[in-house]
């Protein structure tokens, strides 16, 4: 099997998978990919927008660290706000903020209904802001045929311009709602990092799923795989073993005269195609049915089943596909791909955009060398070594940019997190599903006594910060509680400290 | 009296003033300006740069922030190092760093003999950094010309490029020197900034007269020469009533016939120029001698005596004078630009460097927007209002950019600063003299019980940095002991913490 990249954005959207074989490097998309009108119908189908939110516009400036004259180009920053519960500036009323992960905000705000369930509680205001460079939030007067053009176009999409944007935005934002005492509480991905950086912009963070370990070496490129394979394992063994073996049945399969076509028919892929990527169709389909295993029925990438990493397996032990691996894995597959049960065929490439490389792709070719493309032997992929060289090679192919893989650290830390933040920084949770494959770059021992990893072993990506519904497990119901106690000392803390 | 703009540096290094007259703006340069060769001399005439560092370079990234093609070039950043008391990586023994203020960095190194003093102490390694754009760490392969030549090229000039230079460097050169666990401790006026910003790479940091509040109206404008008034005023009421009232005599002076000739020769200037700039050339020598107003004999900018403020009094009070205010007043300039008494006559643009507007001019007029340039009745000056829209006009005729008057809090804070930092930070000393007009500008009261603030009624610039003597004051020595107590308190804990 081909040395397997993937290329994941910490929040699941927008991945590209890159598979390196005979020396050749070819990006490939996985079907999951969200085109925008695959996401305006997630959008459209799962909670009135309308209710959520307002869209409003920021004028955001490009380049916050030079001072060359394009670096005063501006481009309007999309934010979503709902003040229903606000309890408003002349009583310092908290305001929530959702440092927008690397995609849409509205599909995050979408999927981020914890803030929702909590703010009557903490009368806050509610904003989203989308991350630069997604979105709507694009500059060069929102034109994407000019924003990723090429590297002069695209260089300003970066982690510290994104987090200088939300400073800027929401200092801007506070003066404009004359609420400069309103503390400010971050949620999201980048959270833990804008609370470091800008403490005197947030009073506190949750960071929900943050990887901000799996940079230079720090954990194990091989944790990302280990833990999607335990996922499996802990199911079944055999739906493990099963999958382990078919990597190399479909490889030598799809070398004999007739394999192709053989392959074609055993997934009901619909177009015929010289490079079957049915390796990387599938991979795709048990990493993010890993990371979005949740205890309820869901509909972030796909709509999902409870618990769907069980229901792949089940389709896989069924008795009734006997010895027939092909038919078990299409089985798997369908859980992910087709839940719903409408798709008749499945088209490969049918979702592929070619700006999604200048989005997340780009951003995984700069500064995001997260290393998780390691399989060791026991692995439910085939045996294989990261490979950043290749990487590398690639980035400079497809964008012409040599990788800075010391940068992250160098900016945000990571090495000896325990020691640096022990005496350092306060007001954070770090907040950890062990199932996530993400988990093996996350913070999962309390650092201080205000630096908190909350740490749920039956928990997936992000799933402490989705809308509540009747069926959440205990553990999840307690999660969130711990999250909204915590969150609120320090609200109150912030207030004692101001009436000082 | 035109009004009064000084664009000081921190580091009362390379100042440019700019006075506003009839709505002309013209900037001129106090010839207290350091010229490339006058700070040869200053160095080679003080202490033996041989013995005290040798000289290294390091391949520097123009851009970290961006990925833009031009971002990836490099220039050779110069540092400068001192071993001899080194205890070694093997032992994790100290590296203290001064992360290299707006000028030449061998200057500060001969000027912080603090850190040499200590060394020993704490078998510490010594290096300085020097700050991109100053000295020899000139970008565009060190051709000052390209670098200061427009916008386009001058634009990578940011504080915020500027740490994120001392970050990569200092984590190279511990890689490169097996040190990684080694604790950096920071010294200079950029140490708090870069403590802040980033923990993982310093355990602490001694920020020495550093003027973070001076921005976004966090404090008055007219602190600045409030303080300048209170060091004269103390001294002699009658020395401070000479010099206030005086501005109004020389400009009506200047504006009678033959004015202009009365004044050069009061002055001893060398030629006859039509904008005789007496004002800018006075009032430069009252703010440097007030920021240098030591208690020993130094030659920081020019060689001083001892408590220059009150020599310069004395020339003011001399009876021998009588009622000649001029001759007042060039005995009292005497004592800032002729002490060693070998000057015939005074060019007053003699060391005038067109350079000098692209170095700390370029960074007061982006984003070093430090509005001191009030004064209000009692000032020793003549009365005027800062004046912002002058300065900004001035900005974008000289360079043209705009200020962004509101970037420095917004990317430090500064605002509420011991509300944020209480509950965030730790590890850091506050410096200040209130001698010292910036001081005003400065962190006057203990945040927390790691966030300290030593305050020295009679101490000025950066004065606990630098080389002590057998004639420093037993407050000085009190100052010094305590920060060494306080840096050893620091490493103590770090090795503590690493052996857990």
């Amino acid at each position: 099997m081909a040395t397997r990249f993937i290329f994941l954005s910490f929040c699941l959207l927008f991945s590209s998978t890159l598979t390196i074989s005979n020396a050749k490097i070819f990006p490939t998309f996985p079907s999951s990919r969200i085109t925008p009108e695959k996401l305006s119908s997630l959008i459209s189908n799962s909670k009135d927008s309308q209710g959520l939110y307002k869209t409003k516009y920021h004028t955001q400036i490009l380049d916050h660290f030079n001072y060359n004259p394009q670096s005063y180009q501006t481009f309007q920053q999309r934010y979503l706000i709902n003040d229903t519960h606000w309890g408003g500036s002349k009583n310092n009323a908290p305001i929530f903020v959702y440092t927008g992960n690397e995609g849409d905000i509205e599909w995050f705000a979408q999927n981020t209904g914890f803030m929702y369930d909590v703010a009557p509680k903490f009368k806050a205001l509610l904003v989203f802001i989308e991350h630069r460079y997604y979105g709507k939030s694009i500059p060069y007067g929102g034109n994407k045929e000019i924003a990723y053009k090429n590297a002069s176009t695209t260089g300003y999409l970066s982690s510290t311009q994104a987090l200088a944007d939300y400073a800027s935005l929401i200092i801007d934002l506070k003066k404009n709602l004359t609420a400069t005492d309103s503390p400010v509480v971050v949620f999201g991905v980048l959270a833990a990092w804008f609370r470091l950086k800008y403490p005197h912009v947030a009073i506190g963070a949750l960071a929900s799923s943050a990887p901000i370990l799996n940079f230079d070496n720090i954990v194990s490129p091989y944790s990302f795989s280990n833990i999607i394979t335990q996922d499996f394992r802990s199911v079944s063994e055999n739906c493990y073993k099963v999958i382990k073996g078919s990597w190399k049945q479909i490889e030598e399969t799809a070398k004999k005269p007739g394999g192709l076509e053989k392959l074609q028919k055993a997934f009901r892929i619909c177009k015929s195609e010289k490079n079957l990527a049915i390796e990387s169709w599938l991979s795709t389909a048990f990493v993010y049915t890993a990371m979005t295993d949740y205890p309820t029925p869901s509909n972030f990438l796909n709509p999902l089943p409870a618990f769907p990493v069980k229901e792949m397996c089940k389709a896989i032990d069924d008795p009734k596909t006997g010895n027939d691996v092909f038919a078990k894995l299409y089985g798997a597959a369908s859980v992910y791909y087709n839940y719903s049960g409408t798709a008749k065929c499945f088209d490969l490439n049918g979702d592929s955009d070619p700006h999604g490389l200048s989005e997340w792709g780009w951003q995984a070719c700069t500064e995001m060398i997260m290393l998780t493309g390691g399989d060791n032997k026991d692995s439910i992929f085939e045996e294989s070594e990261e490979d950043y060289d290749a990487r590398a090679r690639y980035c400079k192919e497809a964008y012409g940019v040599d990788p800075r893989p010391n940068w992250i650290t160098t900016e945000f830390g990571g090495h000896k997190i325990g020691l640096v933040l022990k005496r350092f920084a306060s007001n954070i949770i770090f907040f950890n599903g062990l199932r996530d494959p993400w988990s093996g770059g996350g913070v999962l021992k309390n650092i201080s006594k205000t630096v908190l990893a909350l740490v749920e072993k039956e928990g997936a990506h992000h799933v402490d910060l989705r809308f509540s519904t009747k069926e959440d497990p205990q553990w999840l119901k307690d999660v969130r509680r711990r999250e909204v106690e915590i969150v609120g000392k320090w609200i109150s803390q912030y207030f004692q400290d101001l009436a000082q």
